[in-house]
């Protein structure tokens, strides 16, 4: 007897080795689940489930905050039950099909914080928007650039992106213009969710201790309108261009999952202060690590761009370290955004407004047609994958949207 | 036989004519209370509260969540019930001296945003921190400027502020130091509370709807480390400079409370696009309002500054409006802050920035002793108080706040 979820092939994205957490809504209540092949486990209702109160809620956030030491113990929990012959039919009774399933925001957002952490991302950026300056800012290698978003408009995979109105000032005119984003972009990203209990205001959280604290990754893309934020952004920063909504994939990858896919970082010139540098641990590594995530921008079915997350300067305990180092408190559902992914190369890219060079070099897609910016009716999907133990991938799903009008509105 | 809540003079600052809404903890828990000069009234133990459920809690989200006429309502039972003979017993037998209760913080903050709206502030500061440009940058009369702040670090008036560490850069050093900040401030600011329902994605608030989502104000004080944000902000706004600690005032006076200070705006010029345009409403005046508010700034028990809330460029109602134009949701415990108040004239700046000119200038307190920017051990408190219908004043109660070593946290 076999079951799809329990006979997976060894290298499957979603199978052993990797137990992402999400919430799921099946039969009306919606709860936390894991991941497997096709179908998610509904842990609360296993017999004996260890967190069986924690899993029963509609969030992960309960979760989040009991610590890496519960997070190592569910996970031990988890892969003993389903490498268990014994337990095949309790787990069988459990599993439903993912196809049965909506899946929700699996977090309730804390703060929500983005950084600036690719050095091929800022120097585009600052090629195209600051021609007549330096690319990278005279702080830009010395900390992780970051400000805070909108964490009430963080949604789930698959959410409708409503096209944006605001101001914008073409460089023809002499005042703004009112109206819907004629520049409307993506960002792909991958987003850190901090768990463990809520620090105190006054404590950083030094880099060191930042493992307590990460406890997975989701892709993320931070939809930019370019013409409101290139606006609206001195001097306080990005706002509106940005505000209107940021997709999160539905799963949670652990940092144990992810364990097999640290790698140094690209090297850091010159040497941060140390508060940001990183210490070798007990296998020779660093607390200062990278990660080999591979992505690929899909638009419209077309895969555009495929950004590699370890060309990333900054890595994510230097972001947690450095966005605590002031005595900012961080608590459990915290979230925060690694920045654009950008390659040296350009079809490694993580944004249109780079892929087009601002819109000046449109990107052809396999139905023939060319695009600058997204249009009404286009669909950007993120997908990720890392290396597994076992020498194969594990998955880091994916991340959708379709731009709707703005119009639909005044309906 | 007289009760001091209930035989206030007329013209009390906390009497019948404001009924702000708190938190406070009596005999070990916390729920929501009114208060009546140097009382609060314990709402929710009241026979008949139209609203117990929601007074039980120990944050006001759940009332703001309710919406203008169930606040407008409350208001109405509670003046009924304050000046009802009959109904004296009862009040009193729920009245608890402000000396036996500890204050919380009022809500739960969902997303804070901090405006820029006062001309003045945002012209002493480009003089200061860009002095080679024009002081206001091209966008700053055509929209309200605001940016995302850190809603976990929003603290309740009392709580002391750790100093923050973090980078700065000295005109004379080639490369960033770290350490606690020597350029510690403040900003005098008015925070907006937003309630009623959430709004739905892609949904702007309308300007002619913002009252329907304005609940009160509190006093907000948005502590700077000037040396930190001066060295971290180009190009993407502040962010640890700002995310240490954000007080505000445990007392949320009402927008309805506030009726008798609307005034108009100073002005604006160019007239702003159509989405930030004030309509006449019924009794002539406008949907975009300015608030006469007058304000203290308590630096150790010498006031060194009077900001004025009249001056502001920009409408609480233009705020909200521009907020949400490109579609982004706003929900109950929502907070934005005005921006530093400073009026036209010295002793009307609203930041120790502003007032010491960059540390140019000493102020001199009562003591004798000279300041720029804060010491250890230094407190701020901010005071106001608002016009009230019988001619008289409302007040706003007092947000406070003292430095403490950042070197507490090694010991």
């Amino acid at each position: 007897m076999t079951h799809p979820a329990l006979d997976l092939a060894a290298d499957h994205p979603f199978g052993i080795h990797n137990l992402p957490y999400g919430v799921f809504d099946h039969g009306g209540h919606a709860r936390v689940g894991v991941r497997l092949g096709d179908h998610v486990l509904d842990l609360c209702s296993i017999p004996g489930a260890e967190f069986a109160d924690a899993w029963a809620q509609d969030t992960l956030n309960t979760f989040l905050a009991m610590g890496r030491a519960a997070w190592q113990s569910a996970r031990a929990w988890l892969t003993d039950l389903l490498t268990d012959d014994g337990e095949r039919a309790t787990v069988e009774e459990h599993l439903v099909p993912l196809s049965d399933v909506m899946l929700r925001l699996p977090f309730r957002v804390g703060d929500y914080v983005d950084f600036y952490a690719s050095e091929h991302h800022a120097t585009n950026v600052g090629k195209i928007f600051r021609p007549d300056s330096e690319a990278l800012t005279p702080n830009w290698k010395h900390l992780p650039i970051g400000y805070h978003g909108r964490s009430s408009t963080v949604v789930v995979s698959g959410t409708d992106i409503v096209r944006p109105s605001g101001q914008r000032k073409p460089p023809t005119e002499s005042s703004p213009v009112f109206g819907p984003s004629v520049r409307l972009d993506i960002e792909a990203e991958l987003g850190f969710v901090v768990g463990g209990a809520q620090t105190e205001l006054g404590r950083p959280v030094a880099l060191a201790e930042a493992h307590e604290h990460l406890f997975g990754v989701v892709l993320l893309n931070d939809w930019s309108a370019r013409d409101i934020q290139a606006w609206e952004y001195v001097p306080l920063g990005p706002f509106l261009g940005k505000s209107f909504a940021t997709s999160i994939s539905p799963w949670v990858v652990t940092m144990d999952a992810l364990a097999a896919a640290r790698v140094p970082l690209p090297g850091q010139d010159p040497e941060p202060l140390p508060y940001l540098r990183g210490e070798p641990t007990a296998d020779g590594a660093s607390t200062a690590y990278g990660l080999d995530i591979t992505y690929e921008v899909d638009w419209n079915g077309t895969v555009v761009s495929r950004p590699p997350y370890r060309t990333m300067y900054w890595s994510p305990a230097q972001m947690l370290a450095h966005m605590t180092v002031n005595g900012a408190i961080t608590g459990p559902g915290d979230l925060f955004g690694s920045g654009t992914i950008s390659g040296p190369e350009k079809d490694q890219r993580g944004s249109f407004l780079e892929l087009s060079w601002s819109g000046q070099e449109p990107v052809r897609l396999e139905d023939g047609s060319e695009r600058t910016f997204l249009e009404d009716g286009d669909t950007v999907t993120l997908r990720a994958t890392a290396p597994s133990p076992d020498g194969s991938v594990i998955g880091l799903g994916e991340c959708t949207g379709t731009i709707v009008s703005c119009q639909r509105n005044s309906d």
